[in-house]
């Protein structure tokens, strides 16, 4: 059967259209193209009537004055690895997809900056830059697939963010292109600048709903001489947590603290025979230090000292690449594996001060007794209280609505204690129902009321975070 | 002479009903009183109607609900110590005085974080959080006697910058009240959070004018074990310059590394005869290290290496407080002693790439030559960029419309190599004119709309940046 029909389309409008404005070659209308950009990290699926491929901010200028005076809905796009459904094209309308505005524009080590376009691989940054023994911090476990630009629109986290903060700590200034294809700037390539309000911080984490990036100044550390890692092994949640709260009262900041509890353990030995973890262990800490030599020689044995004292079973110690490599594969294999416990999970990224983890960690247990049937294994980032709550179902409705009913208790009761409904992933439409749980109405219309500003029409990625 | 009159003042009618709001002893109107709160940092002079002093977030609310309806201006102000004017009454109506809402709510070792009420004196924070062997980084060189809620407002640099940021860089979370009175919760006493826009990033920065802070939450990092001072002597600017791009080169961020001029040198050997430097020292870098101790002692001497390969005359090294102390003598020496050059100066702080330092540097000693009659002596932070031009000049309306001149064409030759016109002090009313150099007028309505939507009334320290 032949694509085109007689009948006129949706997607034939837009097509001829925005073909004119940006070339053809650079507009997807194909039903099989089209489905390739229907869903993303939060495994929804909704159709868009066209696929646009940028190439320049004058591409995505020409395109959102089209859309705007249309009044069609616009879904920018990375690599659509986000969790939370920030690029789902809930409404339809057109897909702008960034994978090939991809260029690393400056990498400038004496300003400690470097600007890229928005569709460049975070991990391709991270690699470039230490070329010129330049580090970029922000470090999500996206980070190999997921693009800068969408790492800027959720404010990305990850493992780094205990010593080095998360991706709204690094980016100095922003090209944005407003709803009506109007490109403005916003910040400066210094690391001090006041005139004015930060529209910059502003646009970082309003997932795509404000603006469209089309070029990021970021600012860069430099790279840090030595790397090493510690895996210790606890018999119980309550040394890991008191390990991890001890080595931050012992002035302590590792690159990365990462908590592993006994239902993650549990899937990764089912998951990976050549990982031996000995059947007492109910609780892992993973933990990279990094810094000058000397000083990481200083930290990782005072870290080793304040882990035995806090009842260690064992300590496992990685210097080189190689060997970090080995202790890490039980952290990466987590995802994965959770999955040979049941078919489906729901991935909560809640954060917590760090004083409060032992108790949320208590509350999401009595919750669970109330659930027998679902399975629960929680890991992350507790060096800055950010755990992954994994909630684990099988198939059908009944199943699914449980699941969802002890996520909304463990949402709620993160916020009692002070904590976030989302560290790192972003609200996107998934979470959209539990903004509430955390921002109250006065502030929530503040909120809506900058969006009304920004995109008076509401074509920017409608039907998310609100 | 009495003060009180028959005649029924505006100072009398708000006195006497912010009297029964928040309870006489909170009200200042006696005009001596009134002087008091009349002028700031900036040396500017406008006389307020009325000043309170409230104890609560409540008494700010109660206020700003009056002012609201009576559409007042409503000025807040910490120690007044900022430099643009952003504490000055300049339109009558009400100040409101911070300090005695100067309460530490909570230090949290385990959190690394601690809760101030805004009117808690930087350096006070600063030690009080020290006793916890916690570190907060930001340090502007009012610190001694300029306010946190301030210093959110202005969004304070300071002399550690490069290695730490500035103040947006550690707030986590604000207690606001906006021009209607209510009072709204911004951001969480988290390291990560990305539910819905990051309110709490735009109101740092904002200068009093969107919304007045009753409490902060700032994060903070374990405090330094050791921290090391060098003093190296340069023949030329070059050279200096030269040194401190070496040092970042060589992945190295110190602390602190200040830059002094031969105009700065000059002015500090005639004000302080025990300071001694020799003739042909020309320029001076005086570079702070910090860390743990093996890492200090590793970089220092890597520095000194460094410093010594780019011609340095000589270098002093310091490692106890007292001899610490001594190097930095010369460098807070410079404010006070410039005024032995002229009677009157203007102090910029302009903040280039690093990459542009000795091109700006160049171009003010440019534009220096077709203004012969005043003196020009540079200092600051050449580790960001961040550069205080101070423009002196003798009394007289001709010489100040000169040194006006002067300074707007420093400005932009600023704008024009990637620079920015204010890196930390602000716009507040005595940088406004200038704010269109750098902003273009697209961006400028963004900020304005914005600023619209918090105070529309226009009561919000009503004359400042825009």
């Amino acid at each position: 059967m032949n694509t085109t029909t007689t009948k006129k389309t949706k997607t034939d409008g837009l097509t001829h259209e925005l073909s004119r404005l940006i070339g053809k070659e650079n507009v997807l209308h194909l039903l099989e193209d089209r489905i390739c950009y229907s869903y993303d990290g939060s495994k929804q699926k909704y159709l868009p009537d066209v696929v646009v491929r940028p190439q320049s901010a004058q591409h995505v200028s020409g395109i959102l004055r089209f859309a705007y005076e249309q009044e069609i809905p616009v879904y920018p796009r990375g690599a659509g690895s986000g969790l939370t459904g920030g690029a789902v094209p809930v409404k339809g309308g057109i897909v702008l997809d960034f994978t090939q505005m991809n260029h690393i524009v400056e990498i400038s080590p004496e300003d400690l900056t470097a600007t890229v376009e928005p569709g460049v691989i975070t991990q391709t940054l991270q690699n470039e830059v230490a070329k010129h023994k330049l580090f970029y911090p922000p470090d999500p476990a996206s980070a190999p697939f997921s693009t800068i630009g969408g790492n800027v629109a959720e404010c990305s986290g990850g493992i780094t963010g205990l010593k080095y903060g998360v991706t709204r700590d690094y980016i100095l200034a922003l090209e944005v292109v407003l709803a009506n294809g109007s490109i403005i700037h916003t910040g400066r390539k210094t690391l001090k600048s006041v005139t004015g309000y930060d529209l910059t911080r502003l646009f970082v984490g309003s997932e795509g709903t404000m603006g469209v990036f089309t070029q990021i100044t970021v600012k860069l550390l430099p790279l840090p001489e030595k790397i090493e890692t510690l895996l210790a092994f606890f018999a119980t949640t309550q040394d890991a947590v008191q390990s991890a709260s001890q080595i931050i009262f012992n002035n302590l900041l590792p690159r990365a603290m990462e908590f592993i509890d006994k239902s993650s353990i549990n899937c990764v030995k089912g998951y990976k025979q050549e990982i031996q973890i000995p059947a007492e262990v109910n609780a892992l800490l993973l933990i990279d230090v990094d810094g000058r030599e000397s000083s990481v020689k200083a930290e990782a044995s005072l870290i080793e000292k304040i882990v035995r004292e806090n009842n260690a079973l064992t300590i496992a110690s990685a210097k080189s690449s190689k060997e970090r490599n080995t202790l890490w594969e039980v952290r990466r294999a987590i995802s994965p594996a959770l999955y040979n416990i049941a078919p489906y999970k729901i991935n909560e990224d809640i954060c917590v001060p760090r004083s409060r983890i032992l108790e949320i960690l208590d509350r999401i247990a009595s919750i669970h007794k109330q659930y027998p049937s679902l399975k629960v294994a929680s890991f992350g980032h507790i060096g800055d209280g950010n755990i992954h709550v994994n909630v684990m179902y099988d198939n059908g409705e009944q199943q699914r609505a449980l699941a969802e009913r002890m996520i909304e208790e463990i949402l709620r009761n993160t916020v009692e204690v002070g904590g976030t409904v989302s560290g790192e992933h972003g609200i996107g439409n998934v979470k959209s129902a539990f903004l509430s749980l955390e921002i109250p109405p006065m502030e929530l219309g503040i909120m809506k009321d900058i969006k009304q500003l920004f995109d008076p029409k509401g074509i920017l990625n409608p039907g998310k975070i609100f």
